[in-house]
């Protein structure tokens, strides 16, 4: 490759820890961030879905990016969720993260609005003209219920509007024609959000992984990025297969819990278990995993080598 | 009936009017509201989806709500959108609303993140109990991509927890089950946000009707929803043929556009030709009429007897 | 209105009694038969969904017509489904129905297969072209996953490849318009298959109901009908009511059994309390509904009037 | 391993050609089956989606069958796709299947028809106890609008209900689950429908492919899996990306035709130009390829070294 892209590796969505009463609980979200880049991770993705982004007022999201960029100190890039409907709201979320130093912004499809896929190529547009930062796509139909799709994508690509994708699809084949269809463009950024086919996906020539999972290990999937790079595809397949054992702890509280509760509150759950953070709670109205699912987390991060 | 529900009647969701650079038109916005109020509605529903709601932030929000509160002046209620991703924004937007002086704010259920039935039945009751005026549920699933059950907003209205339900969910069929199922419950409003068939829904026993497309003809749905309170059906089912005819403004510039651009854009070109506002202008990223599509809405609202 | 449409009234879809060991039970469906046209049925609908038509093969189906315009003998038409997922599999049912001397036949879109609305629009001009008798088109989404739109039903109607629609989409509002495209066409037959909006879709201007509830209460139906065309709406709408509460037996198997096995199970259970039918056995893979079930589905027809 | 698959390596869903007035083109046909033996195929899937099975009827069904039968005469094993809406008819079909001598029957989920996943579990069990051949569970929702679920598959494949999967869901994700469950029970034919992430997904253990697109390049296939058995994932990928770019073609008649008519036209519109078939004729009421479609199918066709 002629160049490397500016956003590649292991870039975990980083989750926000809360208190009892429900407000950000930043010695905790201290230590995640620790946790993360002592793990060898590569960038943080903050204010993402999985950090419950859409759940927190504006003057939350400066609290937690100032505090993700101050704690994160250079060490490895921070870049900013600036996830909301519509374009000027995004905008606007964007220009603060942009004065806090992220090195990139990470955007969607807008949402709760019904906008064509022109309209949605424009949004990225006219965010893109907004601000000073780079703008990653972010690609997640099973919340903004619309797919990018493969044309918008590289056209945006093309012209220099977008720096990156990350591909939250769950379409792994369309996913591999934009690997190939910007093959020649190695500066893109090409991150998948998936945690159960890293291999997979890097395997065909994405650049990074933005997997949920890589909270409770990020180790594990600093081990599964190096093992793909070097092309030792057996030990990969294998380190994957125990990721994927792993990511079933987002999946005990169903159907007790909607999909998003289970699957960040399986994430916090494990954590609070591992010593990481204090509490396993959602923000409202969501529902936090009880007792008797956390042993069936417990169960899981013993069987999977996480716990003695 | 026993007692009269607090919202009843023609109730619009007010459009909002842009200047050629995206800020709201005050001057044009009092017109459309003049020309509501002037119309005969029963109450006006600010910052709804036709009002483009999820394009304003925060302080343009207060300024729309604040700006519709003042022209009203206590002639006709003023109901509130609140509409966010979660649960505690959308406190954060009805406290400002109740601050404001509104009769009730409108909810849906969270969007972005994906909620279950019970989270969402949680979520109704955590804005409840955040605020001091009333809320009416708002289930508009081709937004927020998740219908309110019918047993969820029974017990919901039952609890005293809601005090409407605005059902734009196209399924007239459920709503008619709710509708008896809260028939011993006359206190509690069941309105439409359907365009095209108020006089069934009236037929059915629902107290009001939420017609984006009464922000063209307010005459016309105030004359459609008296013949139906007066029992005159046939003469109903004519009027509302004739606003069916009408309501085919909404399609003309598909698939040029989105379907959210198309109908609030329809709306909003008829608007400007028939002089009640200046600009059919979109928010930022839809796209507006072009001059092609405004003479195709022109024909319809002069053949259905809007101009001339 | 100039000329009346050869199918209007009330067209139940006919259910199809099993013995215990899935075989289609003459005797019970010969009291089904006599069931409806006692009960003062305008026409029968056999071999719908609600036959369980796709569970019978071509023998079988051949019996089933036979059978039913045997018994029928002239006194009410029959309308007989040939659903199959492709126009030549369809044209191939047609021409048996054909020569045993129904009326009419009824034809959904493909289905498995993936088609376009215009490759649809000329599934029915094939099927036209390949038999001679009337073709109803039958819009269910629900089975075939892809709605008839607007503009193909009328540009159909209008050249005479189908002579009518029944419209079981549950999109009241795009029937209406349909109602309104074909005003003009009143030989052109407007069926719904809803069992719980027939007062507003007759008062709308449908010519036909076809609700498979009417199975359990033909009289109920028939009653509704003429309410209508009487112009009585508050009779009307209650006797709606009462259908609707009856209606509740469609989903007490729920989520024990599918939708499908629920709904059609239900009518099934409460034809067999009534003594209509001798069994309330379900084509396999479909599970019938146990007696808790049939308890709870007794209880609602003694709530709406049909038991003692 | 300990034991291997009875069903392995490349496996193509054979299309069916056909004449200008829309019969089975025989010649052409024994010319697909020698291309695809001859072109170092491991087994042939008979009367699948590839094959327009659901647009052929009982009798053409058999013919399609006896001769394929006929032309492999043992060279390889032939799968038979016995598919339509209900357990019952799909028993009869597996019965001809069965008499006819083919390895395997290929069975998917009911359609129309509305199951739930319990049920589907029972129809596999009802079809495997009705026959006596092994059956191989086909992942479809595509086409008939239900995923089989992962805990339901590894359920039949325990109990020895079904013999192997075939994947055509699109769900890589899930797909891996499923391989890791069962990973214990080698004689278990894990296969995926995929033509553009074969290699992903051998990598991850799977046993056999079974891509439409081999019916125009089986050579390309059998040569990326080889290199995948080999381990030699570089080569494998580039030969991958080269069906990737062969692919496309599935997608040039877009939007003038439906998606099913588009990707199996692709494929005999390339298989008439290279001289395999005699038409590109769809079955009705599909449309075939133009002949400006046909000229960019053409164009990839020398793009990707199968046209001198």
């Amino acid at each position: 490759m002629a160049s490397a892209p500016a956003f590649q590796g292991v870039v975990p969505p980083v989750v926000t820890p809360l208190t009892a009463d429900f407000q950000v609980d930043y010695p905790s979200f201290t230590r995640v961030l620790e946790h993360l880049i002592g793990g060898g991770v590569h960038g943080l993705f903050v204010l993402g879905s999985t950090s419950e982004v859409v759940f927190h007022d504006e003057a939350t999201r400066r609290q937690i990016l100032e505090h993700a960029v101050k704690v994160a100190n250079g060490r490895v890039p921070v870049l900013a969720g600036v996830i909301d409907p519509t374009t000027d709201r995004v905008i606007g979320h964007a220009k603060v993260a942009q004065s806090i130093g992220v090195a990139a912004v990470v955007v969607t499809a807008p949402f709760y609005a019904r906008t064509s896929q022109p309209e949605i190529v424009d949004h990225f547009r006219y965010v893109r003209d907004g601000i000073d930062v780079p703008v990653i796509a972010y690609d997640i139909p099973v919340c903004v219920h619309v797919k990018l799709d493969r044309a918008g994508v590289v056209t945006l690509a093309r012209e220099g509007t977008i720096a990156g994708l990350k591909d939250s699809s769950g379409d792994d084949g369309n996913f591999r024609f934009a690997l190939m269809d910007l093959a020649d463009k190695p500066e893109f950024s090409m991150m998948t959000g998936s945690e159960i086919v890293c291999d997979s996906v890097l395997a065909a020539g994405a650049h990074g992984i933005v997997p949920g999972l890589a909270n409770v290990d990020p180790h594990g999937y600093v081990r599964l990025y190096d093992l793909c790079r070097k092309g030792d595809w057996a030990a990969a397949r294998a380190e994957q297969e125990r990721l994927c054992r792993l990511f079933e702890i987002v999946w005990v509280s169903l159907p007790r819990t909607s999909a998003g509760s289970a699957g960040v509150g399986g994430f916090k759950t494990a954590m609070r278990r591992l010593g990481i953070i204090d509490t396993n709670v959602m923000a409202r109205p969501q529902r936090a995993l009880n007792d008797a699912e956390a042993a069936k987390v417990e169960a899981i991060l013993q069987a999977t080598g996480l716990l003695g």
